[in-house]
């Protein structure tokens, strides 16, 4: 055949990305055999039965299908029609056109009213790009950053693989950081001063440092002290920040509460951090996975930098329209007193409430088992606990045995990153809570059964 | 700031795309001051006024608020609510989550029963990959191909700009070769040869092959023969082929066909050519170009090189759902005798029809200009004329002062590549037929004025 696997670069041969690798693979094939899986291997909520939100899914179906408003009157509130009528006004063309490539301009306005109804700041929506999911923007801000081999981009340990894997993708340098794991897993001056230095010494010109917040795999919500802490390392080495900050929404430790790098940044009149930061439909209360929605904010770009920015994106012409839709249903509740507003609350409160008492389920029910200890789950979606590998035993095939023993779908730690010498793997806290309960009981026999 | 155009790399810097280029960019600022524009730069059939299928909306409807087949049972044709029902239980969790990283199974199945039904070949299911538009499985064959900078991809001279703007973002060289324009832009063995040629001795090591059919910006239609010297000149040099199919249903000239490389492949029971087929819900009669639906078929490629195609997709986890469907809804049209039937053929013979016409229109209008010559448009959407540029402009000149002058959006033969010394631009054939006349008209006008 004219192709054959010495045909295909480094670039491509070297990306990893654990958390749909051979594990998940051998857990498809043991379903296909009739074996029940448990997933969590993925922030995948609605595939966890996590139902969508009525307003989301009242203006898409609208917007697709418009005639459906006289069609079926009684069908709908009269907030999500005005809400479609007013996105399809807004498109010109609706969801069959192409938008600007950045997206609708309509949309990207909400975008910016949402920053301002958050964080009290302002936001220019020529400065928003909307986007296929946060992936899509990610993978943008590292093809911009990475323009030669020896060039670096400092990313958590551990750290969600796709910044592992873009990187490699674009053939830069991974600069790996330690999370603090006895310190709930925030960032450390001493330890991002220890990781720039090594680049350094080995010939990396580093770009810029990736923070999550909250932390994927960790669940850790970093506080503001944390946040400007950051700002101030990446001003002193000159460094651009790029903030996933995708579960903003998902907080559920008591008094925690999300702190936004834009917030920050505009508090400290900070002028000369340049700031990318992403957002999705994905994770949060919506759960839009399918949808592909999301968006990116610059800050502190220069003019000429941003217009290579848009350019790389008319490339693949636009994000996908519903996906903008969905990106406008979160960023745009429906009215307060409007005939939508108390379902609305009602879902997305039950969701998060339940995402809640999830979190507190698997810390501590991990935690209970021997040889485990899980930090809190004070955000996001997952639990990373730490637990004792049995002799000769690697990460992976601890968790490929779980796998065949129990259906039980993880990912090893090494899929993210961890210091040398411990173990960990990542679970969601998707799963309904008696489905968790029989999890952490499985693991706890099947840990037991190892030693 | 942290960042500047020197952190940028050439990759990046030196991606070239006329489509949405500083033209377009120009048409908008005069649009926003109050200025009428035809955007005949891109093929965005709904933003100028064709309807999307009701078939496929009523799909999507379904999809995004399922319980709308109860709640409006009358507003749906049964089979419109039996394929969304199939679609949904198919999909198992609905639009809401990722799908396995190539799409769904249901759908893949769904695209290789279309592929045997349109050519009469197997097509395996396993080796069909979804994608947002044809754009991003367009990008991923060439990220795989392009190992390292000496790595060169035949293109045609004038080709669509997503595969210079790919091949520069991932470093590639561009093997140009040139299409036939004294006969009706066909591929000719002997330009192809001795582009491969050129290609190396310049040390380029050529890998594959892009071949657009029928032709954008051209709007050839190749034939059969065309399509079988191409399998034998990709046989003989070991190249891999790129088959850009995303306007075989848009085929006007009587007695053309489309004739695709997939059946010209078995046709010819060749298993030494890798092929890579891409279609897209954007062009056809769908013109969906919002939903960003699409897939690549892969034929004679190795396992082993599939399961790196597979893992890039998996990077970005997978392509949006509403896209899938939409997909879905074009492989599937509604059953013959069902209650959508007839809706479904008077709409999708209205839009062929009338691109037929407006095909004819503009082809017959601009060569009635002097100075222009026009190959017919045979399929695809687009005119692109030759004219005489007047002394001392370049094409990019011309098309400004075509859009100052008349509000007229063409991009340049400069942006699509051209014979040195010939002048061209590329129109779409989109406009309604009475804007069309207006158009050619003022064209005629502003060539005779600049002379």
């Amino acid at each position: 055949m004219s192709i054959s696997l010495k045909d295909i670069g480094s670039a491509v041969l070297d990306t990893q990305y654990a958390v749909r690798g051979p594990i998940v693979a051998r857990a498809q094939e043991l379903e296909r055999s009739g074996r029940t899986i448990i997933y969590c291997n993925i922030g995948n909520p609605q595939a966890l039965g996590q139902k969508p939100l009525s307003w989301t899914r009242r203006i898409l179906a609208l917007c697709e299908y418009p005639d459906l408003a006289t069609l079926s009157p009684g069908a709908f509130p009269a907030d999500a029609v005005d809400a479609a009528r007013k996105l399809l006004s807004g498109s010109k063309h609706g969801f069959g056109a192409y938008s600007e490539s950045k997206g609708l301009r309509f949309i990207r306005d909400a975008v910016a009213a949402f920053i301002t109804r958050r964080d009290g700041i302002e936001s220019d929506p020529e400065s928003i790009y909307l986007t296929d999911g946060a992936s899509k923007g990610v993978q943008a801000a590292l093809r911009l950053l990475l323009a030669s081999p020896e060039d670096g981009i400092m990313i958590p340990i551990p750290q969600y693989p796709l910044y592992s894997a873009t990187i490699t993708m674009y053939q830069g340098r991974q600069v790996g950081y330690y999370l603090d794991e006895e310190h709930d897993w925030m960032l450390s001056r001493d330890l991002l001063e220890d990781a720039l230095e090594k680049a350094k010494k080995a010939g990396t010109t580093t770009k810029a440092i990736v923070v999550i917040n909250p932390g994927n795999p960790t669940g850790s919500v970093l506080d503001a002290d944390n946040v400007r802490m950051i700002i101030g390392f990446a001003k002193e080495h000159g460094l651009a920040i790029l903030a996933d900050e995708v579960y903003q929404d998902n907080i559920y430790r008591e008094g925690a509460r999300f702190e936004s790098f834009a917030k920050a940044m505009v508090a400290l009149r900070e002028k000369d951090v340049s700031l990318f930061s992403f957002h999705s439909t994905s994770k949060g209360f919506l759960g839009e996975c399918g949808q592909r929605g999301g968006y990116m904010e610059l800050r502190n770009v220069p003019a000429d930098v941003s217009a290579q920015v848009l350019k790389m994106q008319s490339v693949s012409l636009c994000s996908n329209l519903p996906g903008q839709a969905t990106l406008y249903s979160l960023v745009t509740p429906p009215p307060e007193g409007g005939p939508s507003r108390a379902e609305y609350e009602r879902e997305r409160g039950d969701i998060l409430d339940e995402l809640k008492a999830r979190a507190v389920l698997i810390a501590d029910g991990l935690n209970a088992i021997p040889g485990f200890r899980c930090n809190a789950v004070a955000g996001a979606m997952y639990a990373f606990p730490r637990f004792d590998l049995p002799t000769g035993m690697s990460d992976e095939g601890w968790c490929m045995a779980l796998l065949e023993k129990t259906g039980i779908c993880v990912v090893p730690g090494s899929g993210f990153g961890q210091l040398p010498g411990t173990a960990h793997f990542r679970a969601t806290i998707l799963p309904p809570r008696d489905q968790l309960a029989t999890m952490v009981s499985s693991i706890a026999a099947f840990h037991a059964g190892q030693h």
